[in-house]
């Protein structure tokens, strides 16, 4: 199989390069402090988007990303440099490395079409970031995922042991991954363990949300009659299926699909979806504020 | 303005043609019954769907497009001969000639968008119908209707008044118009008035239902901060946005988009939508089965 | 009919602000330079967007929209005072007010369907334009232009007097006129007519190119079996439908639709995707970069 | 690895079931023929679709879907009888037996995402086919293809040995496999060859055909900043890119894409469109007339 040495290319241009997202209020001055402030620290914004809420008084987001020779040795100074304006403009920000991959942790029940459209693009080099481990209530993906050199443990969840469950877990990412991607996971995150990983666990939930929230989404669309299916991929919060949305897509149906076809499809729309939202959340390119995203693509 | 004389060319292929549109417990030997009389009855079929619901035991459904020379004069005595065939299957069944025009009334409030594309595709010819009168809740589409040379009728509403408006609205329509258009009428329509028109009235719903089903949807996808918004055209049944969807559409918007943005974005899809299912609708292509359609386009 | 009274709401939101577009060779620095500029003239910056085309060397382009107290009165001294910056960057830039509207002609031929999408558009208030006139080689749409009250010029144009025609169109638009949107005009522009409005000619091109360039394209499309058919806005330049691109899009046909039906469908998109492109032209945009367009939505 | 096992259930509803595609001049009577033969002889029509090209002396074509008790016992005796309607009509005409799988070999080069779509539908059990083999000019894929179960061969192709690796190929192929899927295979076949598969070798191209035709179409598209990329399906001919399409579908780009973007992005295109096109000629919904396809869907 490929190795992982084909991505020399693509983490070339993304040397020295770092991306800076800011959340703060509006005012007067704000893109001009940043943009002055890297240009007086030798770094060249080379992508900026922005947006806000309102003009009077609304929320400002922005999302930068700018070249800096030596970055690695230079960034710490940096940061350090710019707590003042952060302070002056009650912001909220980070910095991160562009060629820093994201260290990722799947979890998966039964279907593996999430998890194998992840593997794949992380194999073809589509999906710039470390899968760290597979996590799964049950054991048929094992051999899958080890076929990918990926470790894969096995965590059976019940009802009895569910809280041990979520300890093992915890204790198999806490401190190697940055994020949790439900791919296809059934069982429901407590807020004990969303608690360690905010706006970090990406969801796929199978309908076109707000509709068909909760259990078995096809079978109600089937009931419903609806001319499109669709999937959401979102942060997952302690309201079920009710965190923001980052990203959505639908497909065309009609009377002829029964449940059956209509699972067809939508496992298409589900891989499609998820992918997209950890990609952009791999780049940096999410920003949450309450229970919305702002998409910066 | 153009004349309705441009319509004489798409008149042309369908004379002579009619469809018949069948929904009856499936079995065998269906469809050779039907062909098999057309045949012998010089019916040539031109167009033909048909759908089972589940072979075993389910519904049959099926669309027929046939061309009968001298149809006008020769169609009652199909019709009737066509009886024991129905008998035999437990069909329900109707006839209807394509050359004539399916006759219309359209219901609007104050946003004018809906009503606009139908006038629009009706007098470019792709619309096919007569659009016998408008009736509205409000006096300012008055103007813009008869500019199209359609009479317009201001009925207004008011709580107190909604039984006698409907009665006076029942007055206007019954005996002159098959199918009644709610292209953004906002008022509900009240059970003995749908007992009149059962599945013969069409909504558009400013969401993709079921999501955002009652009012202000769009007010409720900025705040879920949904990445598509769409439109529903439907049945009207007793239940509110609750009857058999025809058509849904959607279309990308991002956190850029405000409520009126969404508004905006929202018209565009609802017209579309709409003009869709009415052209559907008019063109004999729509079977409705307990709270579903089938729709062979 | 409605008045143009409704706008007022939405000039609101344009009420002191401006656009600055720019085009220049990247270099470090060009954000901070202009950020500041703007923060130490009191300009407020509300939407930016960028894009290099490639950071090492490349081309830097932006576009911003800003706040400005008293920006009319302001506006030519804060202009006057970019020059220095624009001649150290080698910029080419324009200064725009939101709130002034662009002044456009419509040309077109016999078909309604793109003219009457913007005149519609224009009266429900989603065109933020003055359509000055519109101009055609037939006369079959003088009534309907002026039901809106726009002046309706008729300039037939025969290949004998194909120079006078395009004199006597000159003469109507010049000094009036910011931009010319042939909505379905069946002539060739000479060159001698485009050099006068370089990159403000906006053409709706029925296919998707380069596919299909030239005459009749809806019948290529046909007889080489497309299963999907599009249409393309571009600016005008000397080479037949070669210009660069401001919006495609695309919909499903299949094997059923014959040409006059692929025609009805893709009087649609024509539609609207000339609607879309007029709108980000008088929305400032789009900037050409060679047979190029960078389209910041 | 999963086996295929898993097709048991949806082999089931396959069970007893099989499928007539009709071509022919349309005249009158001929569903009437048709569905009278399968009715007399027990059996069932399960879902039929066809089409007219022109009711005035164009072709007919026709797909029935089919259930008949015992049906591997009682086919060919069907099929015999059949050839009496078939000369009656100037039918081409075939019948295909639902639970046979179609025999694929997959041709590929150096690039992996059309074919690993393939075996992953394939071993998901949303493609019911065999693949028999794949055959590549190029070794990297064997390991990849060996792990799913299926016999690798490595055929190079020179401009000197062409004609000797195509005999090669054609052992390989000849009376093992029905049909051929050219997945991302970067050589021209051979009319020699073609004559062994007319209009069962399906090709991947890599943009919205007929626009770039040949090679480096993504290069091409973003020469011509084109704002919608694109892949075609089709049947191979003798022209190059120039056989019947099966199927096309576009996403939508920026100029923020430089050509690998555009190649990324047209890597997702590339492979749902292939898939469908070798699903759709798998469960026999394609009828080629001429340079066309009818797709019954």
């Amino acid at each position: 199989m490929k190795t992982q040495g084909q991505f020399q290319s693509s983490v070339d241009h993304r040397k020295d390069r770092a991306r800076l997202l800011i959340s703060c209020p509006d005012r007067p001055g704000i893109v001009a402090a940043i943009s002055s402030f890297l240009s007086e620290n030798q770094a060249n914004i080379v992508q900026s988007d922005q947006y806000t809420m309102d003009p009077d008084g609304g929320m400002f987001f922005i999302r930068i990303e700018f070249d800096l020779p030596d970055l690695e040795q230079k960034l710490p100074d940096l940061e350090q440099r710019f707590q003042s304006i952060a302070a002056q403009f009650q912001m909220k920000y980070r910095f991160s490395v562009a060629a820093k991959k994201k260290k990722l942790a799947i979890f998966v029940s039964k279907e593996d079409h999430c998890l194998l459209e992840l593997l794949w693009q992380w194999q073809a080099g589509d999906l710039y970031a470390d899968i760290e481990l597979v996590v799964s209530n049950h054991t048929i993906m094992k051999e899958l995922v080890e076929s990918f050199g990926i470790p894969f443990y096995h965590v059976p969840v019940t009802p009895e042991t569910k809280r041990e469950a979520e300890e093992k877990q915890l204790e198999l990412v806490q401190g190697k991954v940055d994020t949790i991607i439900l791919a296809r996971y059934m069982q429901i995150i407590s807020p004990q363990f969303l608690q360690h990983y905010p706006n970090r666990i990406i969801n796929i939930h199978h309908s076109f949300l707000p509709a068909f929230v909760g259990g078995k989404p096809y079978a109600q669309a089937y009931e419903r009659g609806v001319k499109l299916i669709g999937a959401t991929a979102h942060y997952v919060t302690e309201e079920l299926d009710g965190g923001p949305i980052i990203e959505q897509d639908v497909q065309r149906v009609s009377h002829r699909d029964d449940v059956n076809s209509l699972k067809r499809i939508g496992r298409h729309i589900e891989r499609i979806v998820l992918a997209r939202a950890v990609q952009w959340h791999c780049e940096d390119r999410i920003l949450v504020h309450q229970n919305k995203t702002v998409v910066f693509v």
